[in-house]
């Protein structure tokens, strides 16, 4: 209940500092007879790790994962899950500067309110560098959903700080480091360098979306889907809005057009962005999140110190100039790991997803 | 973990239908010796019920809510504090057209999916009424959160479907049905007229705001305070997006601007909304709130049955034709729930709040 | 988490006081479909009810419950099952004495000290009449049990006081006020009866069974199948030991005659009464329960008031000489909640129960 | 909710098989500032370890606990606690001839029917090894409890097979590998050789206890103190029996013996074990479990395999004769585990424990 384990029978626990020994999870509730294997999770791992473009943090980690328990003979035996990954290239002395300095925008401030202590390396447990084990978990939850119902994950940048990104196809996200869905990313590089140039930060708008999504998964009153993917996006580093289907477009809209109207062949519409009454549709699920500028800057700010006193602040280190870019792979896990928590709590309650029943669901924007 | 329990500690469990015998909740982990009685639940869900003006629907509940257990002598003594309201006003015949047939923007399509079998009078358990006992719960947590350190919550309306509402003042709010922070609410009074006659509804954007916020409150990794209103929000009936602080906004914004810095009197702005890495930072909790326009209209929409035929849905009954009119005091109950179940669960593992640490944390937006 | 909700996914929320308005209970997370009544309910209510004869409490109470919610056209629909049974029969001026000094035995020095307010009447919360939710709760769980496996549960007296009570047939266990499984239970009554003159009361064991069992229910590591079954045992009041198959017997056992050797035709012995490792596996569960004698007697006992002084306590009102004696139908609903819980669980983690995997396990003790 | 994990706020993720590459825990809600370094817990784990004496497995495990996360400069900082011990004895080849065959008395046959799937390599996930991360865990709460009130938890073994252990002095428990409270253990020592010899094991009955209790630890309704030790006792691998205070004696007790009278001085006696109407009264928490005779013996056995043909077993391997000799600092573990949790509860309800209410509980047996 200290709010490091995410889900409820899907439950993934994190742990870990960014500059202790190792970081890590334990998933537990796994279905059994899965295959998985540690090259599996890797992958997504790889696409949210650090030091891959100029424009990301250059510390260098290769995020290895082991598997410590849960798996016998490359498939899941229905125990937990432990997955490792050991810190390799702690930078602790870049910290010393501010371990008795609260730095503007960061967590330094409430963590030794709450506390009374702090761990200040590296932004301790605060650090954007535990969504690794999210990630990891939710690679987990992919696989078995995949396998399940054939249901898939994607995310794509929308906006990179004023810059609107227009859609133009998903193919595009895995040929850039923005995860944009545009061919030519030349304007945002250019722009992500002005912006390192002038020791500045941007914030960026994520689309996350599922795909092949069952139809019934989802609690009402207050677990409804929609409430417990805005739960998981708005506790991912740096997120301050989220949005499913129409969003806050829906407050101008009228109820003759946002209402999704229904013919024997699906939807025609999706507003709704793919959840009724806390309920999966069986439509794309539709979310947009909203990322903050990243609070670790050169530039110098005002703040005071662990005394009161009034003090100045440079954040030195390896910093992501927009947390924005490495997003994409996180949402998407943390997505995964909403749907999964459901679809094991649907199956509880009410068994098998129904089938069949009319009409078949489709997938629109 | 069929979701209808809110709160880890401060535990709401929600039952009821809109044309049952009853609606109600109960409340467990309150704090022992807390002063409560039937009329201060009361005063929050009369500013929640239906039929007070032209604008909200005519449906006449009095919604007199009977405190069945977890009070003697005028006080809470730590046992369950069941709460019952009784169904008076149910003309469940409105519905009987809409028994084998799916209304756009429902709950009706994922219900029937999910469980197989549906209670439609009224929505059934997927009806806004169900937010009478959340309001009532508030109404509680407010109580313990007002005694203990003198945290308050408000709300108001900020946009009416298209029309943007300046903010004048707090005062204004009660005296008006939209919950909004003007003296004059003439033109959306016109604006509603003309939509209720044109058998169309609208959206609306609340603003959602607790002062007096101890330091402290929320749980890093995933429970952070911000994840949790996220989820209190979003779970609420028709909201479509929600924001903390500068939200969406925050995406153009540059690092250099977001972070709010610090001086020994305070922060000197509010774009993190009240939050900083999960944690209360003791400045105001900023929340807003997209609601989507209520699907229950006079117009006929393209739908289909049961069966897979198509058909055209015209809802009957007495509906909102804007449902976030009556959404502010449901919305401020939220925040109070999550407020105080971090409150708890702070107290839980590290004892009282800490004060006195430096500095004095300053509301400001 | 503050102790009133029985189970994690067939959750049961307890209510009430003994004289209070009201008790009842909510139970979430209820499988749609299942045929569900109030005379089915009631049944089990009836065999808990006070008053129906002289060996036990003389209190009058129909224990008439009311379903609020969750059934429609009689079936289940998956939402909140709310059930409310009105208190009718209270005495509250018999505890008038007891307002101010703590009763030997009794719950009013830890409530006390724990709470710092304490509702005297009847025993307040810790009154063994906050069983009858239990008892609804536990056939709502007995209903779908039989209709999805055909497990079936039961229960008998087999010691009260010093008397060994001989095991003949299940057959006459309803045929006696001692739900014993013998046909001539003339010593218990000449055995009660004296025990009552004298003023004084006794304990009893109880043997309860559940048959029918599904193979497979159980979770490692710590919610061992047994581990709940003793937590759910020892939670019932009064309750001081609990035994699964042989039980404390065990100790002086060799492993050569403990384990349950096998064949294909299935177990040989079931000494480990129905679970190994945590899971059932599918023959029958055999639990023994250990009650103290009834706290509430009317022969004086020292004791000390809320201010540290002595006083003498007799405690006046009807009581149960031996709260033994209606304790059966409690443990029965008790094991139906933790194999429903269980199911659920499963069902969640696993799917279907596995079936036709050799060999068939028979049920035997 | 797959049952890995124990306690509500004090939580305790377990994970790891007997030859998997690690067994270990996360520790979730443990209150900052507490000191704590591996010294400490490993101080625990060898008392527990496997291969000190000749009456125990002679698997040489050293069990090297590391911490990962969540102390920093010798203190707890609030966030999970990973504890990690890797396996580095494991011999798989001995159990090549189990795979596919049921051991009477393993969690084989329940395992394999529940998962499908089976990791057979020294009992996997259901060896007694899965404890080692349970003492860790316990000696964290341990050092909590005793730095906050003075609390202690210790046990000692009361039977061994049919030889009942009389009461001596705690002194002399630390001095023989058999817990034993006696000074002369020789009649045990040569009692267990002949088991040994010829092949077979017994079975033990373990006495825990804690002193310097809190008032007011433990939740009505279900989650009472004593139900939550009977989870946790009978969650621990071969546990049949588990009793508070008098136990199964309580039948054959008269009211006017078993109920615990009061003095101004305190209590006068201790049959209720601690524990009054499910919340700790501050004398000694008194519990006694009954261990069944270890499964893995060298006599052998009728079984069947997967396939549901007869076979017969031999369990070769190392393995204790008497699984209760090493489960004295478990069960302290899972003691102090329970009040570690209950202690947090209380606090996030309640606030401090209140002291000073009349009268001062005293500790007796």
């Amino acid at each position: 209940m200290s709010g490091n384990t995410f889900g409820t029978l899907f439950c993934v626990t994190n742990f870990g500092e960014s500059h202790g020994p190792a970081i890590g999870c334990v998933i537990d509730g796994c279905p059994p007879g899965l295959p998985l294997s540690e090259a599996i999770i890797q992958h997504d791992l790889d696409r949210r790790r650090p030091g891959t473009s100029r424009h990301v943090t250059q510390r260098q980690e290769p995020d290895a994962v082991e598997i410590l328990s849960g798996v016998y003979e490359g498939k899941t035996t229905g125990t937990p899950i432990a997955l490792l990954i050991r810190n390799t290239d702690q930078r602790s002395k870049d910290y010393a500067s501010i371990v008795e300095s609260f730095r503007p925008g960061h967590a330094d401030y409430t963590y030794w309110h709450k506390y009374g202590i702090r761990d200040p390396r590296g932004g301790g447990r605060s650090s954007a560098r535990l969504t690794a084990p999210t990630v990891a978990a939710g690679a987990v939850a992919k696989q078995w959903l995949k396998a399940q119902y054939g249901t898939e994950f994607r995310a794509c940048m929308t906006q990179l700080g004023e810059l609107e990104i227009p859609f133009e196809d998903w193919g595009h996200v895995p040929n850039n480091p923005f995860f944009a869905p545009v061919a030519d990313v030349s304007a945002y590089e250019s722009y992500m360098d002005a912006l390192r140039k002038a020791g500045d930060s941007c914030g960026a708008r994520i689309r996350v979306q599922a795909s092949g999504m069952p139809v019934g998964l989802g609690q009402p009153l207050y677990d409804k889907l929609d409430a417990d993917i805005a739960y998981a996006m708005m506790g991912l580093n740096a997120v301050k809005g989220v949005e499913i289907g129409a969003g806050f477009a829906s407050v101008a809209q009228r109820g003759t057009v946002h209402g999704d109207s229904l013919t024997p062949a699906g939807f025609e519409s999706n507003h709704a962005g793919g959840v009724l009454g806390g309920i999966s549709t069986g439509q794309d699920l539709e979310v947009s999140i909203a990322i903050k500028p990243t609070s670790s800057i050169l530039s110098p700010r005002d703040s005071i110190d662990i005394h009161g006193q009034p003090t100045e602040v440079i954040t030195k280190g390896r910093h992501d100039p927009c947390v924005g870019i490495r997003a994409a792979p996180i949402a998407e896990a943390l997505l995964a790991l909403v749907v999964m928590d459901h679809a094991l709590r649907h199956r509880a309650q009410c068994g098998d997803v129904r089938q069949g029943v009319a009409p078949i669901a489709s997938s629109l924007l």
